[in-house]
């Protein structure tokens, strides 16, 4: 049963992993650490994920004495810490957005300095839908951004089948999404009845998005924007695709071709709700044809904290280990 | 001082119109009439609003004899109670959609058979900031849907500067914008932590939106999409303008020229939140520009049920009768 | 492995009965029978759920043929299904308050006409906590109330301890305590931003209350008030309970000593938070000393769909079955 | 028109303040100041008020050449800015904690070590309903919290009539109570979908409480305790009394007696909800006998930031300046 320690579990997405593997039946936690609140036990902070560890500082002798980790540091920060984990032989999922982007040029348009740039060649962009096979073979994982998770499911089959002309994508994400640092824009009062866009006109998902829409055929500049909304967890895009040559294409049928094998994938007639897929690793999604404009228009919902961070990245464990996919997330 | 009487008071819109009249220091709400919940007080209905007033049978001897009158009934419906009140010489603001748009046809095609056709001729959009020298002199106004009227403030200044070339708006609405019937998706536990499209891909708003862009001068067909957020009362509209023309122009500039008189549109540099015109007759408007995609983002705000209708409505009031456009919604 | 059937499964409370039993590995569910929406499909109502299954119009000779059955029917109409049950051999697990009241003239002072009071006797009152060796050999199980649930298992030491003298009771409910039928009251717009006191001051509750309480030893008349809160799952009793002999008492001790080997209770120093027990059968208590007034308080936080209705009555099911009592709920 | 400060504007009480005080008919706000975000415009960090003044450092030369002052200070802080003000000749409100209790050895026992004990037997407790005379002639008032506002108009009656032998209040409030300032327990990913108990068992506003029973004849010790609610504004305080000698009061003529002419106080006799009083001066009372335990229960509700807060500030502003008691804030 291979060993795992969670790097950074004082965070939503963090202890959210925590929580998966502690529970999973075919790897053993040994360890979560953290950056604040060392010395409190997970299941203090979190009651409800009902970890019995306590949150240690940082001692890679023994934290990276497993093999594998998930690493929930931020940008930047992530990036040290996994190099010295890789050199030490442990398998990494990589939350942050530090290996996600194959253009080290594009990571510092978008970041900031690259602190260990040699290590991109190294990572497989941990969306199984799309590189399930590398996954596998991986010891690098760098686990996707919630938004470019929901839009990259919801655009797939389109891109994959030359059909994106231009898209327009309109994501809201509930609180969970802007982490769990106390802030003026998550306070309860600031939040509640209230929706804000955020992140305009460059919101640091957009390239992520952009690169694999690529990689699937469609080369195109997209427009991304964000919005704060009075929920705990859940996310959903909106997905609006100039596609002219889809006219006479059967959309239901393009998606139900490329997902019908996909374990975490559904399709629905009528536009999904967030509440939906709560505390799945599930996508839903529906796509619609707007008659009047010849556009495509796409919704997937997913939970952020879930297949948008802390269930993926088990799901990219599973494969890695050769493990069932769905184990312990299902 | 010009009587006046709430026709349809059970429901929110008409609720809410009869508490901003009833305080209202220059009308005299003499009646307020309903459907359903005839002969409860309306300040048990609704305690928040203190309006000291029996809902009413329709009684039209009685109730139409007044100068003045708010209609908050169905589509369909109220028609046939404005053609009535206009014989006796009232003077009418429609909160339906029935008298929005100028083409028979159009309407016919969104909604249903149009039962009194012969009467749009005579009213007038109620958009002020569009419209506000004819609304003086009109009988008739008919009051814009909650979306309208977000999306043309929005997108007022580029529409009347040519510049519009396409556009996609994504809409969002607190629940009350569903209207006050208890049914399966407004339901506190449906549409607690969610947030679902609707009205996909036709939204009976699109042609309405549409009619008034031409009559800026942007003769586009537009994509319009609405979505349910777990809130009581407020509007955000993300309008995605194609602009290739933009590319030089001041954009805020533009909007403040357009703006800076109307004493109830606020500009703001960083995308505005629904909670900051919460119960206020204000739009509140933020223009952005994508440059890596060559497109205007403008988003704005408003209280769907206030600058949506009801205080949009007493604004209507204001300017038919001579008084100050502000009094009682300021 | 038995067979079930969930009759009444449209509902909150029989569709998570349904999932639980649709995803236990040791029952079969091989029916969900509804008195609305038949011929829908569960997941079509409740999406989260996922259970594949048609609601059926009653059909007794199909749907009575299994081992096991959850009644999630309203009161007294659950007892009349109860008792062709019965007849037909199956062992039941019932919702309803109908055979929770030992006295049939208490059930029928607070309820109504009991259809079927000969019943009563056969029955055991479903507290696992309470009745666990009594539940094993049991065909009928009444399945306590949320209320009731929270609040035994806050007091139930002190009563055996025979510490009480007299208890306020004030207890929080999430809004799918009231049901899925759309109300006024259950209306997103009236239930958000909102807390209302509502059952005053004879909650249906407090006999259930009083009964079991006496049965521990503590022969009080409580008072007994409930409020709704703006949250879909989740409840919280606040026990204010006047308890002279306690003031030399070990509250924690006397907590630690019952409670210790329960499975499904927590016990915690601060106060709880109903979100520590989201979706989870386990009830989290707190219990302080008020010296100023020699009052014990008690706190007890349990999910009302979970613990409150449906995992308990897994939890029952569990134990009339041989089966491990925390299979399919942990 | 008497001339006003704000001191502490940068909270959410003293924010309100400022607003009610800025678009006050008979009040001249003339500046604001603030101990963080110093240099922001209130209408920046508070868009919904519209309060366009410039948050100042403290300069008591020229904040205190006014006739007015709201002091919105943190307990402590407070005193010493109000004795700086009073020896300036300002009349003040101070909103804090500091001149709430007569007795310095209650504030030393329940707070900390008092600055200004010169000043307490100068100031009056100001809560209009009990005290409008003394307020009138008051040059420091000391603004009640919001748990004793609601709890002492709810007890007051029954105060007065010598009917209360013990009271047992459980206290509900939104997370606007807990002020600005960004915590774990503020985070609404916290606060949302829970409700916690807090303050247990000794909450701060128990002695104030008592006090103020105690000059109305009620010499009782309650037991008082505090929840979290997953709203921003709004407070409910439910009280059980034990009142054996109140069995043949009319308890609703008791009410009514002593309530009929007060402006801001409204009786009903359904329990309230909090949205029935939001942004208002109101306190909306029910009161209930429970025959069974011969205990008598008062509900009401407030907005704690309005007439908890803000709003009462102003109407003590009003008495002590002569104006209509409801100005500005009817």
């Amino acid at each position: 049963m291979p060993s795992v320690t969670v790097f950074g579990a004082a965070g939503y997405t963090g202890a959210l992993s925590a929580k998966l593997l502690h529970r999973h039946p075919s790897f053993d936690l040994t360890a979560v650490t953290a950056r604040s609140d060392v010395g409190r036990r997970l299941d203090d902070l979190y009651p409800q994920h009902r970890v019995p560890l306590v949150l240690e500082q940082l001692d890679l002798d023994r934290h990276a004495a497993v093999e594998a980790a998930v690493v929930a540091y931020p940008h930047g920060a992530a990036a040290e810490l996994v190099a010295q984990l890789r050199l030490r032989g442990v398998r990494v999922v990589d939350l942050s957005a530090d290996f996600r982007l194959r253009a080290v040029g594009l990571y510092e348009e978008w970041y900031r300095v690259h602190p260990k740039p040699a290590l991109i060649a190294e990572s497989v962009y941990g969306l199984p839908e799309l590189y399930r096979d590398q996954i596998r073979g991986a010891d690098l994982v760098a686990n996707p951004g919630c938004y470019p998770t929901a839009t990259l499911l919801a655009l797939g089959p389109l891109a994959r089948a030359g059909l994106i002309q231009d898209a327009v994508i309109d994501a809201k994400s509930g609180v969970s999404g802007a982490g769990r640092t106390a802030t003026e824009s998550t306070h309860f009062v600031t939040a509640d009845e209230n929706i804000t866009p955020y992140g305009v006109p460059r919101h640091r998902h957009t390239p992520e998005i952009e690169q694999e829409l690529a990689a699937m055929g469609a080369d195109v500049t997209v427009t991304f924007t964000a919005h704060l909304l009075p929920l705990d967890q859940g996310e959903l895009v909106s997905c609006y695709v100039t596609a002219p040559d889809a006219q006479h294409t059967d959309l239901e049928a393009l998606y139900r071709a490329e997902y019908e094998c996909e374990p975490f994938i559904e399709l629905v007639s009528r536009p999904p709700g967030v509440r939906d897929v709560r505390e799945t690793n599930i996508c839903r999604i529906s796509v619609h044809r707007d008659v009047r404009t010849a556009r495509v228009i796409v919704f997937a919902v997913i939970d952020n904290l879930w297949k948008g961070a802390a269930s993926q990245a088990v799901q990219n464990l599973n494969l890695m280990f050769g493990l069932p996919e769905g184990e312990g997330i299902s």
